[in-house]
């Protein structure tokens, strides 16, 4: 019997009709059962006359399966059987919410450092190759990036590959891709006009799709969450401008294909509210399609440019950000954790480099500052990094120049120590934001005070007061958080003045004794 | 006949009764006239009989005078005259309001860079004269500093002498003072216990007062405003629980005694919020109080802690501030400018050094960032300096240990050759703050567009779009507000690409060529 691990992916594969158009004329679904579970699933056409369906099983366990639909005129072995064993060391499951944070299903937790590559998988294959070495050696576990290919600048070479074929039986014509190099971004005040693309949105182009899904499982191995963007503004091919029946297709061919790779997450779009042909009840009627048809859950989000979405939704997981005020940013976290009762996740907090744009020259100081802020709130931050050059990470991949990526490893190291599942902020001086182990998996959201973190962000004391009861002890440790040190001062009761480098960037750590 | 300067003192002495209260029980008054201005003057008893009037002309000629009051039995010389020359090319008279900006009285812009030292008149004598050697040497010309001595962490030395007088005829015995060290500082929630502190605050200490007179007139030669903080809470004598009467005589010796030094800022308060034992009410009687006995109209305003005083009251002339927000300082300025249309003054923005203290532990990066993000909303900011010691600059004097200084006179030399008055905050793009030239004296609040300074702040950009009208030439220079250069690019016009350093802190500054 075939065995796959728990939230591995079981992979059907029937040959099928190829007449017609099959990505939109035949239907091929899948029946699972096991003791402890029971879902549908719609496959997808993945060309040459090959219809798939994928599964994640959530549980152990024997599963038995029936295969449905008018993909073919007989289908061959509609039924089977496989058997799912334990999860591998490394795979705790799809990140789910749990109150404010992020875990993993396992109960682990899952300290979100994520990064941002928009259009990676559009780059010659060599440079992906590149990025994903890169990635290895990263603190990352979260990686945002585009389904369509991308058109803005320092983005303007031709994709690798167009996600849809060229209509009239034309297929994926490289020249006549270059023919239509007409400037089409959209911009606010930009007048939308119709204009005939050329793509046959009903036919989606399996060689990118099968790159995607390759991508993906690459992404799953590395233990790091492919947070997809569905849709962009930053657009000349159309993609921006697709209808609705268009965009349902294409929802639903995604969610098909990629929804049972557990690292997946639905990212609605980037920027939404600069996808001009766009209007809000389309948003919400893609958003409630995703979650309608997405038998796994997964987490699901709309990021915005400058005006924030509504994560008041119930099909939204989390609060996908973009930061909306030039000098707040993380520090902003309170606010929407407050609105929303859900986690709050920063994917945009300006990228380390050096461009001409103000979300894209920030310093690395910056940004490794804005992390702490966030994760002392109990918030998740992505980086990015955009030093200029002719590769350059946030939209390319390639290789990291900057010095916060080593910083965020270290961030991660030191919030991979936090008991618990996340930190919850809590009362602290006025210059400090401090972050106690919070939301135990399994006891709910109480916030343990025998384990904080006090940062201490832009200010250089040379001093510090700490002050404790008088009968417990606790265990004292001065992190620099830009130098990556921890230096223990010891344990301590009462009354404390420890001594300080006068210099930024530094936290103080204070845990109960012996725990 | 006696000849002085436009805006300098006449002092006029008259030896009086010496029975009873004189500084309490007898008056002195003057009315001065020239063909320009008619004043009436309120004198003050100065000890050993002597009672004095100062009066400041503002303007050139023949003044007579008449003294008059019940001081003396028979006023030896009542009346006389006295010449008022120009003024001497360093004395451009007092700051005056003009819209939301500050100017000298005769035009020319005054470009407030203030410093902070609290207690310096109260430290030891020869530590006041490194105080103002420092001065003399720095940028500033503006300082806050307390007619009051200041009881607080790092102050808890004996000041040099106290304000007022022991009742009981004890004057100022300093070994009653110490007998009395309990802390009755007061601090928010902590209860005012009716308590008996041995002062006669109907009895000024004129030796006190005659150093504030020596050291006010030695920052107004120097071209530094005094900017004299009336009441504070960080006490531990009783001055922050004086009652109406004693407060009220207080403020009169006061307005009598220093109104006439053209350099002096009346600030009712420090962190007036703090002083537990006065109300709302006490702070409007007092602000009105000055306000109607001052003859000269002098800058007055009230400083807070955590809540801003209503600035909008008419005896306030302009929004002297402490941020009220952690990371917000002066980038908050826009709002206040807006809601009173008077000055913004940011008083405190935390200090340079490295106390355990929030407020008092910022890098001289962050301290130069605040100053110029408020210059260029066209707001006016103060320094102060806290590296741990024995003397530490924002409460004692001394001797300067900081970058920021150094840097502020750089600001000051670039605000020096703005045209007009003072800069007024204008469009520019989401990641630079821009001023442009403003205020011109004599032609109201119009805005220059011929010349902006655009500041990045802590963008570090490699390059920078210019983009300017097509028919104008334009002298671009980049500056660099931390390493103090100003490196001209030439002259432009239309499109251009400026090539930056990538390191933050830079302002483009953008003048019509030839201007």
């Amino acid at each position: 019997m075939q065995k796959i691990e728990r939230w591995g992916v079981l992979e059907l594969s029937r040959l099928g009709k190829t007449d017609g158009n099959p990505f939109k004329d035949y239907t091929i679904k899948a029946s699972f059962r096991s003791d402890r579970e029971e879902k549908s699933i719609t496959g997808f056409y993945d060309g040459d006359g090959v219809y798939k369906i994928r599964f994640m099983p959530s549980y152990e366990g024997v599963y038995t399966y029936h295969i449905s639909g008018n993909f073919a005129h007989s289908i061959e072995e509609p039924t089977g059987s496989f058997e799912v064993g334990p999860a591998d060391s490394e795979n705790h499951g799809p990140v789910v919410v749990e109150g404010t944070h992020l875990r993993y299903t396992d109960g682990t937790a899952y300290h979100s450092i994520g990064t941002t590559c928009y259009a990676w998988v559009f780059q010659p294959l060599n440079l992906q190759e590149r990025t994903l070495e890169t990635l290895r050696g990263s603190a990352f576990n979260k990686i945002r990036f585009c389904l369509f290919p991308k058109f803005y600048d320092y983005n303007k070479k031709e994709p690798l590959a167009m996600p849809f074929e060229r209509g009239n039986g034309e297929g994926l014509d490289s020249e006549l891709v270059k023919t239509n190099e007409k400037d089409r971004m959209l911009f606010p005040g930009q007048k939308i006009e119709p204009y005939d693309f050329g793509f046959d949105y009903t036919r989606p182009n399996v060689e990118l799709f099968r790159l995607f899904d390759k991508r993906i499982a690459q992404l799953r191995e590395m233990g790091i969450e492919a947070d997809l963007i569905l849709m962009h503004p930053y657009d000349k091919w159309g993609m921006n401008q697709m209808g609705r029946e268009a965009c349902e297709q294409y929802l639903n061919y995604v969610v098909s294909r990629y929804g049972a790779y557990r690292n997946v997450w639905w990212s609605l779009a980037n920027e939404y509210d600069f996808v001009l042909a766009k209007k809000p009840e389309d948003w919400e009627h893609y958003g409630e399609l995703i979650f309608s048809i997405d038998p796994y859950g997964h987490m699901l989000s709309v990021h915005n440019g400058l005006k924030t979405y509504d994560f008041s939704r119930p099909w939204i997981t989390h609060c996908s950000l973009q930061r909306t005020d030039f000098y707040l940013t993380t520090e902003s976290s309170d606010r929407y954790l407050e609105q929303y009762h859900k986690p709050v996740v920063w994917d945009e907090i300006c990228y380390e480099g050096n461009l001409e744009m103000g979300w894209g020259n920030i310093t690395a100081q910056e940004m490794v500052r804005r992390f702490w802020e966030g994760a002392m709130r109990g918030a998740y931050c992505g980086h990015g990094e955009t030093y200029l050059d002719e590769v350059i990470w946030w939209s390319h991949g390639g290789t990291l120049k900057g010095e916060s990526p080593e910083r965020l490893k270290f961030l991660s190291q030191i919030l991979g120590e936090v008991p618990g599942i996340g930190l919850n902020k809590g009362e602290g001086a006025f210059d400090e934001v401090v972050g106690y182990a919070g939301g135990h998996s399994g006891e709910g959201m109480e916030t343990c005070y025998d384990y904080s973190i006090h940062y201490l962000g832009v200010c250089q004391p040379a001093k510090r007061r700490v002050i404790l009861p008088e009968d417990t002890k606790y265990q004292v440790d001065l992190i620099d958080t830009w130098n990556m040190t921890v230096t223990p001062l010891g344990e301590m009761s009462g009354f404390n003045i420890i001594q300080m480098p006068g210099r930024q960037y530094m936290a103080i750590r204070i845990c109960k004794a012996g725990e």
